[in-house]
């Protein structure tokens, strides 16, 4: 099996790395637009071959669309296109945070069936090809969207893949997926890039910041490293989701900031009491 | 030495653990007011006697309260007065977060340089003798707060006691300490707290929140598990600083969601690669 994917960074090739290693594809091909990130993937070895694009799409079984969602959502319909003319016994899957725009986008292609739209839930705040690990995936959860608009082969085939990567599949409905993630995931990252930016102006004195960062804080913000390549679209296509979470996100702090300000102490237990139930939930 | 123990949660546990083992201390004391966490600390030998108050007091060297700030407040000046009518040679410090109203109100007690004010910046979101371990403090920052307040050798003796725990020693006034803390540490537990109200309250689905907690959310809502008992009196305690820091964090709130709601990519970029330099100084 050769697997090509478009797109060398902290999935793609953290991807390439253990589909190669764990026997699934006999060659990867990787595609990468930024000069730097090719030449990095190539000297880390993520990849057998850095390849152009079409050469890619023609050689691959499977494409993996590793990219940013805004770049995604314009490259799969050309892709799929390119399928058709090559006798559309391929298969390309996605890996995008948000899955209602791209599966829209490609509704009503003729090859709409050798999509498979797929999240993979796993991550770290670093990017670019020298964030790639092995490991990644393993025990994480890979949410299938839409998965009864897939061909049920290559479906099977994707759920193989992942099944390498040790992932455990969620089937959902794309919108509900977009609903869900702006819930669990987009909101935390909202919240991440709020508090470094109000530490970073508060703050003058980094040495403080270094200082006092206890544990904490380090953690609470880790996700503000996120790069804005990624997150931009994310927010931008999930926009009417993350804005009612938003919403609701900054009504629970005016909560806290009116109990606190009315040095109202039983109320303040009561949220903290209330947040707490997360506990339970995350173990 | 003898060292007493008020408070065998977290931090005075782990501290008894560490003091004990590294030689600083040849008997470890300890005082625990809640009789299930009295008999666990016993069972878990984290001390060599859990001992009533007075006996503790009238026992060690160094005293260290390790209790939530607004009991620490309420207990200091009586450890004081204990003290006093021992003879003036022992020693008490505090851990709590806030410094500024402990310290104003022994200021003017005749024993006041016996006490010495600090902040151990360690911990984790577990409470309770079960959340105790070794080397909870190595590496970390502790704040010693308005140290001339303190006689030069009850100072020295507990810049030792930290030395023994491998923390790096911040001279700072007790009324900075509040706003730094502010800042970094009181802010992210409140924004953490308001993230797992706000997931709670939106996702009534557990299983959806598990499943889709990839590492991200997990760590931003890690703090959300930390107890009331003690966030309580940090943050009212810290009323002022804490609402401020809240209001800037709300406005970056609102500057994204502005931006977000408008479909202003170039906005939404600027703030996440403002947020981003939060990396420089955090490694």
């Amino acid at each position: 099996m050769i697997v090509g994917i478009i797109g060398l960074g902290l999935i793609g090739g953290s991807m390439a790395l253990d589909l190669k290693r764990r026997g699934f594809a006999a060659t990867v091909l990787g595609v990468e637009n930024d000069p730097v990130h090719a030449a990095a993937a190539g000297k880390m070895e993520l990849v057998d071959e850095v390849v152009p694009m079409e050469e890619c799409l023609d050689r691959s079984d499977i494409v993996v669309l590793a990219v940013p969602v805004g770049t995604a959502v314009k490259m799969l319909p050309g892709i799929l296109d390119r399928f058709q003319t090559g006798g559309g016994s391929k298969i390309v899957l996605d890996t995008c945070s948000t899955k209602g725009r791209i599966c829209r986008q490609v509704r009503y292609h003729p090859l709409r069936s050798r999509y498979v739209a797929t999240h993979p839930m796993a991550g770290t705040e670093y990017s670019g090809p020298w964030a790639a690990m092995t490991g990644l995936f393993d025990g994480r959860a890979c949410i299938f969207a839409d998965s009864e608009e897939s061909d049920p082969q290559a479906l099977a085939a994707v759920e193989r893949l992942y099944d390498v990567l040790n992932m455990r599949p969620i089937y959902m409905n794309a919108d509900n997926h977009d609903v869900h993630t702006a819930y669990v995931s987009h909101i935390s990252h909202v919240t991440s890039f709020a508090l470094a930016l109000t530490v970073l102006d508060k703050e003058r004195d980094e040495k403080h910041i270094f200082d006092l960062a206890s544990g904490g804080f380090s953690s609470t913000v880790r996700l503000a490293k996120s790069n804005a390549d990624m997150w931009v679209p994310i927010l931008t296509q999930n926009r009417d989701n993350v804005l009612q979470v938003i919403d609701t996100y900054i009504e629970k702090m005016n909560q806290f900031r009116k109990a606190i300000a009315e040095g109202d102490e039983a109320r303040i237990r009561t949220l903290i009491d209330q947040a707490n139930r997360i506990k339970k939930i995350l173990r």
